[in-house]
């Protein structure tokens, strides 16, 4: 299933002619649920040998647009597991400390230790897309970021961080449903912002942006994937998927036991 | 002057053939402190316009061997310069929680903000120098820090920082002088540490680690310079005048006065 998500080196991910709705070839959703269910189980088995290891990390970094589902998807895929070893770092308007700093500054303080799975709810992605979509920035500052993080991300896959990028892929017509919903339901209004009503006028903007960013930043060592996203539990069979691949190319040894263990009972 | 001590792209710095004792053409030690004082002038009113615009800063990385004088060089060049705009950060040992993130962690939480001058002493050089010559890490992980470390600084510098990288080069005849006063003069006393002979046991190593760290990351976004370095005040003089020739390269520009300033007087 992956190979078909993954976005090969200077590949150009053509997100108009990929499908949001796939099912992944997972069948109904109960199926999909199971699945989810089976791929926690090897989450939290992983997830201990990497805290035990203690040598290497895993970066799921997140975008895509607003009403993607990042954070239910993190809310899905997460719960159940062992909180003590993810930690997720959401990436909202810099504050004047981090305006102080390269835009990378802030990132890289919160990449997680060895050991752990980060997850980056938004991320340096956003200076390459609403940065530039906004025209923040002269062109040329932006356009030489892609070098910038290509570099920054292959230190840390070469210093011991498994980085995966995922774009959460939904059409124009599941974001107007879903946005309808954050106005409609008093639950949700709190998460409506009139901001989203600019972001989404500018929609084949953020869609160019993302489709150039992605094709300038997707390596071997740090691939994207674009997941489909308009049913959330095909999405968080995807990105449950990439972590336990992830995970498992990590492949994290225990250290050997203490061979003075051997026989040893507790009195 | 600069240029003699500048290291181009790709050159070899061949530290044996360089002077230590040199006076750089300056004349006497009382002709030098005369051009110090004259440099930290300049100094002032270039940091002054450096913090007022708020948009770049300057990274001054120092390194050299035990006793090579970067303390001492921070203090004297450094005293009577507004402590507010300049930061010094020494890079000891990793702790357990830089230990538990990728080498360039510390470094990069620790840079300048946008206005102020920042000083490393020591820094991630010694992640391809001590830790190359101690055999903390495999080769191939020290080698492939060039590339990390010289994107690293280029993506600083693209951001508005200008990196200067600085070797305070002494003789071995020098070092053992200056620690052989650190065992004599009882307020030195504590700066030695009995590593430091194990550390001039192994000078050619580090002489040749550093030669090649010199000649892999010198690069025109973030030179390095080797200066002569047995002579105090010659070594003084020569960092001044790299600092005042990376706040001229910046050429900080105080914002416009407003308009409405004109003729105002305060009640």
């Amino acid at each position: 299933m992956l190979d078909a998500l993954r976005i090969g080196e200077g590949e150009d991910p053509r997100l108009a002619e990929r499908e949001t709705r796939s099912r992944l070839g997972l069948g109904k959703k109960k199926e999909g649920y199971a699945a989810l269910e089976e791929l926690k189980d090897r989450i939290r088995v992983l997830q201990a040998r990497l805290h035990g290891a203690g040598e290497q990390s895993v970066l799921l970094i997140l975008q895509g647009m607003d009403a993607s589902g990042k954070d239910s998807m993190i809310r899905r895929v997460f719960k159940g597991i062992n909180p003590q070893g993810v930690i997720v770092h959401p990436f909202g308007r810099p504050d004047d400390g981090e305006l102080a700093r390269d835009y990378l500054w802030r990132i890289h303080r919160n990449v997680p230790r060895r050991g752990t799975i980060g997850v980056f709810n938004r991320s340096h992605y956003e200076d390459v897309g609403v940065v530039r979509v906004k025209q923040l920035v002269p062109d040329e500052v932006w356009q030489r970021r892609y070098r910038h993080i290509r570099e920054f991300e292959r230190m840390l896959a070469d210093e011991g961080t498994a980085v995966r990028k995922l774009w959460l892929h939904i059409s124009y017509e599941e974001q107007r449903a879903r946005l309808q919903r954050r106005i409609d339901d008093p639950e949700r209004n709190w998460k409506f912002e009139f901001e989203d009503i600019d972001a989404r006028r500018d929609w084949p903007l953020y869609q160019a942006a993302y489709e150039e960013a992605i094709r300038e930043t997707s390596t071997a060592h740090a691939p994207w994937f674009v997941i489909p996203a308009d049913r959330r539990w095909a999405r968080d069979v995807a990105v449950a998927e990439i972590l336990v691949e992830a995970l498992e190319q990590l492949d994290p040894q225990l250290p050997a036991a203490d061979p003075r263990l051997a026989g040893v009972t507790i009195p």
